[in-house]
């Protein structure tokens, strides 16, 4: 059965080497007044501040910054932009990094036309819609979370260790600005993570027992190829232009709703690892990558077999002739080979400083009370027996 | 290298069978009095006017009526459609049909908002430039051209035999109703040669020997599997809403522009077909599936073989140990098979009714007075070549 759907993503994508040249007229269609939002330095570092700003101030705009927004972003910088928007009658947000920034100024910017405290958009009690947002723009600088071409983030709370996505039509960036050389300063850690990232998206949408339509999937494949092929790559030479761009545009169409068209069932490593990133705060992409083959060993059986074995034929190149359980197993090994020795990530929980002291906590979380409708149904117990098996 | 480009389409697409519903609100967002443009009867045995008609008057709308648009579209159709549009102070059109509604509607749009002949777009002298037109939305019954999700369309002249393309973005549709059921009555014939002209979309932009994007190469080598997989099981079952719904969506990506991002090569094989058809009125499609396998030859050689073997291992799965030219060879010949063979077309030139007499006009009209610059640079004499191929 394949779902219903509507495609409908009207964001402008100036991609590669030469386009900063179209920041200042973009901006100004919005309006006169940009709140310019990063992290650290590293965008200084760089060189692109200054010439980011020299566009702004070129077009004749009133520039404003906030900086310091943090990995994993907080409420409290999104209150804080929210504010300023507010207070400085900002007309277009200007976002500058990876996922974090872009998510947060999201927030920001839903924030800024509302009364409420902007938490309540993430609030399991309230979930208050978000019906408008003051336009936004990006400029990313790491292939990773998709932010720059979907509506939606994900947002901490350290108060509440809460860590919850929310999105919005209003929320998609009109515009966002990708040029590849903007991530040859990333370490070949976050290019490993933000690549994990990648891959993680794509499998929580492969990886389901509905009817899909082969077109998507046939992409999916190509994707997880493109990531396989250059994630290792672009560790290995920073500024190799043809696998940062692989990785940049796949990022993107990983995510933006475009794959997903018409499925309906929930993703499953995501709201797992949200938990442990709430907690321990760590990198987003490690997470998903110490959980995404647990998961796919913990959901193998009879019913789902057909899956893995396209996956492992068709991405991997697995003898199609084997047993699909075989060919299913090996899946999952040339995965967890591609994640933990050619990324060099971490493997297990206690290698990145995890053990099972909040285990019942962060499932029954995770299940958001009840279960994850994914590959295969997950309830507390299942999430437990999950986190488990990442302990070795 | 992979060149810089700018990813823009925002077209709303609403895909499936129960999306009707949504089309009173979509037209009204643009105005009042509707042009409902279509071509023969076949909308109305398949129940289809009478359902969009109900919409329209439904949401409170004027509707106005064009029928009798023809295959290969005629500027004369379009003459009248932008006349009406004057006369009615039309707001918004609602093209019904295939490519060649959608693509003559384009220009009765863009036509509507000019005081000069909508044939001055066309014109090679005047080449007169889009600005601007009327919001169009479509509602797609044929899976071929991919009319519905891009911002151009094609237009023949029988007094002076000219068939020209011409866009521009103010042409995109707004909204395009992608519903798969409206093509379970397309005869097989008529599915046939919509699959080749998909197949020929991707070929056009596959096959060329400029740096891709990996990513891209991977989704055209999905398309054309999925065309391939599909189009003989809706050529036998047409009813199969699976097939219908992968051949649909794959002809609305095949050509929107998002996988030639960046290319800046020409197409051949559609100016060399536009040639055929301004002169003999043969189906699009039809003219593209003979033509293709024998430019493939035509340009195969030691600087482009790499490309062929890319092809032929990645979509038909060919042994990539064997010999460059041989899997060279034995792609041109399995794609071949695909087209005569699975869906049925016709082989040569002399089975449609072309001879030779009109080779050298064609074929200088098709290089446009000097080269194409595609996979291969071909001049007139090239084209005459390739046209003298086909009639055996």
């Amino acid at each position: 059965m394949i779902n219903d759907f509507i495609y409908d993503i009207p964001v402008r994508v100036y991609f590669g080497r030469d386009q900063l040249k179209n920041l200042g007229a973009e901006l100004k269609k919005y309006g006169k007044r940009v709140l310019l939002t990063y992290g650290g330095g590293s965008i200084k570092r760089s060189g692109l501040y200054d010439r980011v700003v020299e566009q702004i101030k070129g077009a004749g705009l009133e520039l404003f910054e906030l900086s310091g927004i943090e990995p994993n972003p907080r409420i409290d910088s999104v209150r804080k932009g929210a504010q300023m928007c507010k207070d400085l009658k900002i007309d277009v947000l200007l976002a500058v990094g990876g996922g974090s920034t872009i998510d947060a100024t999201k927030f920001m910017a839903a924030g800024a036309c509302v009364d409420c405290d902007p938490w309540d958009f993430f609030d399991r009690e309230k979930l208050t819609p978000i019906t408008r947002a003051l336009p936004l723009v990006s400029i990313l600088t790491l292939a990773a979370t998709g932010s720059e071409m979907d509506n939606c983030g994900v947002i901490s709370n350290l108060e509440t260790q809460d860590k919850y996505p929310a999105g919005s039509p209003a929320m998609l960036p009109r515009a966002s600005f990708l040029d590849p050389t903007n991530t040859f300063s990333v370490s070949p850690y976050q290019t490993a993570c933000g690549s994990a990232d990648i891959m993680s998206h794509i499998i929580e949408v492969y990886f389901n027992t509905s009817q899909d339509m082969y077109m998507l999937d046939c992409f999916m494949e190509g994707m997880m190829k493109t990531v396989i092929r250059y994630a290792p790559v672009a560790m290995r030479e920073p500024d190799n232009y043809e696998a940062r761009a692989n990785l940049m545009w796949t990022s993107t169409w990983a995510i933006n709703g475009f794959v997903a068209a018409g499925k309906r069932h929930d993703w499953s490593c995501h709201p797992m690892e949200h938990e442990l990133s709430a907690i321990y705060d760590i990198t987003h992409g490690l997470g998903l990558a110490i959980l995404t083959p647990r998961w796919l060993e913990y959901c193998l059986d009879e019913t789902t077999v057909d899956k893995y074995v396209q996956f492992g034929v068709n991405v991997f190149g697995i003898d199609a002739t084997l047993a699909p359980m075989e060919i299913a197993h090996e899946a999952i090994a040339r995965l967890s080979d591609f994640l933990f020795n050619q990324l060099k990530l971490k493997r297990t929980f206690p290698e990145v400083g995890i053990d099972e002291t909040h285990f019942a906590l962060m499932a029954r979380k995770a299940v958001g009370g009840d279960t994850i409708n994914g590959l295969k149904p997950l309830r507390q117990q299942d999430v437990e027996s999950i986190y488990r098996m990442c302990m070795k």
